[in-house]
């Protein structure tokens, strides 16, 4: 018997999928509260001990991630940690990572980030601000828009979440140029480019998707070189991580004037402290790391969870296995 | 010899296409300044007797679309006309097509009015208006977002503007049930159903979308029962005419709360009146007519009179012709 360790509200979710499984997993679940219980007949746990953990959005979100970590990392060691997210740059994940035999991502928030970025473009392109300015002021002017057909993107970093965007921006009649460090095509891209090509892509772009990980080489990329490279009338997104950004160098270039606006769902400092210029500034829109909060993503975290137990108990290879060296200092 | 009237902003673009029907065609043109001179020598006309006019967005959105006009009318008659509109619901082109032995429409508007349907569409199911109050308040609060993909639209109307957000929906993963008089399939559709169906679909749809002419049946359709058939989490988005919707109605539904949100790029009153109370709605974005606005709506519409002007030229018929009887009172 294998005790497994998730969310109560994730349980509700999927526990109609769990049946027939009683005789092989006894379910703990941790409340909105905080408390930890038998999902089977509700009575209180004290030691958890659980060979398999689910550690996914309505664990993070709700207001004991820090309840739940601490239980995990108490247990000294797991057999198996099954995250909703695809990074890893992530201190509490890193530890988790350093106790469980395998560790295993998920790659399915992409299709929100990808209709996050689809939104900001929107906004952008058909001048979203400039609109709501003159409904404020009861303004009847037609503005002169542009279109995503024939929009021409430069998406830096291509994994699931760039691939997830090209693909729809392909459909919509946008052109794709991808950069990532492996050569070759990649599905949702016209065109890839290694990464040392980026600064002279930058001006052929409408529209900069940073999405890629933080690393020693990838921090601060989009430096005050980058950004002058950039055309006036761009608009530049981050999805992968604020520390890719030189915030101050950011607000001094788009208040030059070049690039003419940036979307960003993330930020250096989180949650971004409320002295930051980022928040109020005209050419900026920020939300909070929410690009991938939809019931959806929930529900497809439960599939990749639910796949790869399956797969567990029949003792099959898990999909999306970190290799152990990476959680190595 | 022929002698044909455009605005001078749409001859320059199009100048090096004309190239070879100088012998043919003598172009006039009619300045932002509404002078009106010969595209060849520059020489100003006062007496102006085209055979054809084109008359487009350059002429009805600059500072003289009535000079225009009154120039067309005061011929008496005109060989051919090209509307770069679809819609023929206005009195000054009615006017024309009464004195046009030929009166040929366009249909190009519809990809950008499509993608504005796609803008105001992620803006609420991404809680654009949360988000944006969120940031003015330097406030790090996630919000959970819907997707795109599984909404359900119905399209009420189902001619080119509602087959081309059709599409689109369907490519991002949505699912379409078009409304419309004449039955069988459409492009862009799941599922057409018949107009008496309308409101018995409203239950099922996250968005609904008007894009049907401005008829004496269409006259009021979106009214209060109809806005109480819609689910109290709908978006309802208005691209056909104003007139479609009963707007005290409106904004009393939106008061109790069914729908939650309305995009209306066209008001019953245009330019909408300072006063009215949709401009500052908390639940109304107004934009003003102006969804088929960019610069490749311009040039799509300008490829649909050359090829109907080398129809012309070669006595072939012309696209998009509309019946005489059509302008008969």
């Amino acid at each position: 018997m294998k005790t497994c360790l998730l969310h109560a509200k994730t349980f509700a979710r999927i526990r109609e999928r769990l049946k027939g499984l009683e005789h092989k997993v006894e379910f703990i679940v941790m409340d909105e509260d905080g408390l930890f219980s038998h999902a089977g007949d509700g009575t209180i746990v004290h030691d958890i001990r659980p060979d398999i953990v689910f550690g996914n959005t309505d664990v993070w979100f709700g207001d004991h991630a820090r309840d739940f970590m601490i239980a995990v990392l108490k247990t000294g060691g797991i057999d198996w940690f099954q995250s909703s997210a695809a990074g890893l740059d992530n201190a509490a994940l890193i530890s988790v990572g350093k106790i469980s035999r395998l560790y295993t991502t998920n790659h399915t928030q992409s299709e929100a980030m990808a209709e996050w970025a689809l939104w900001q473009a929107f906004d952008f392109l058909k001048r979203g601000p400039q609109h709501r300015a003159q409904q404020g002021d009861a303004v009847w002017n037609r503005l002169e828009m542009r279109e995503m057909m024939g929009s021409r993107w430069l998406i830096v970093g291509f994994g699931s979440i760039g691939s997830a965007v090209g693909k729809r921006v392909q459909l919509l009649g946008g052109h794709v140029t991808g950069a990532r460090r492996s050569p070759g095509p990649a599905d949702g891209s016209d065109h890839i480019v290694p990464m040392a090509l980026v600064k002279s892509e930058l001006e052929q772009a409408d529209i900069v998707l940073l999405s890629l990980p933080l690393t020693e080489e990838t921090a601060g990329m989009v430096d005050a070189e980058f950004l002058a490279a950039m055309r006036p009338d761009a608009l530049l997104l981050n999805l992968g991580r604020g520390q890719l950004v030189d915030e101050p160098a950011l607000v001094e270039a788009l208040d030059a004037g070049r690039p003419a606006f940036a979307a960003l769902d993330v930020t250096t400092e989180e949650p971004l402290p409320e002295t930051s210029p980022l928040w109020r500034h005209p050419k900026i829109a920020v939300t909070p790391h929410d690009s991938a909060v939809t019931q959806a993503t929930y529900v497809r975290a439960d599939e990749t969870f639910l796949d790869n137990l399956g797969r567990y108990l029949a003792g099959e290879p898990l999909k999306h296995v970190v290799p152990p060296e990476t959680f190595i200092d």
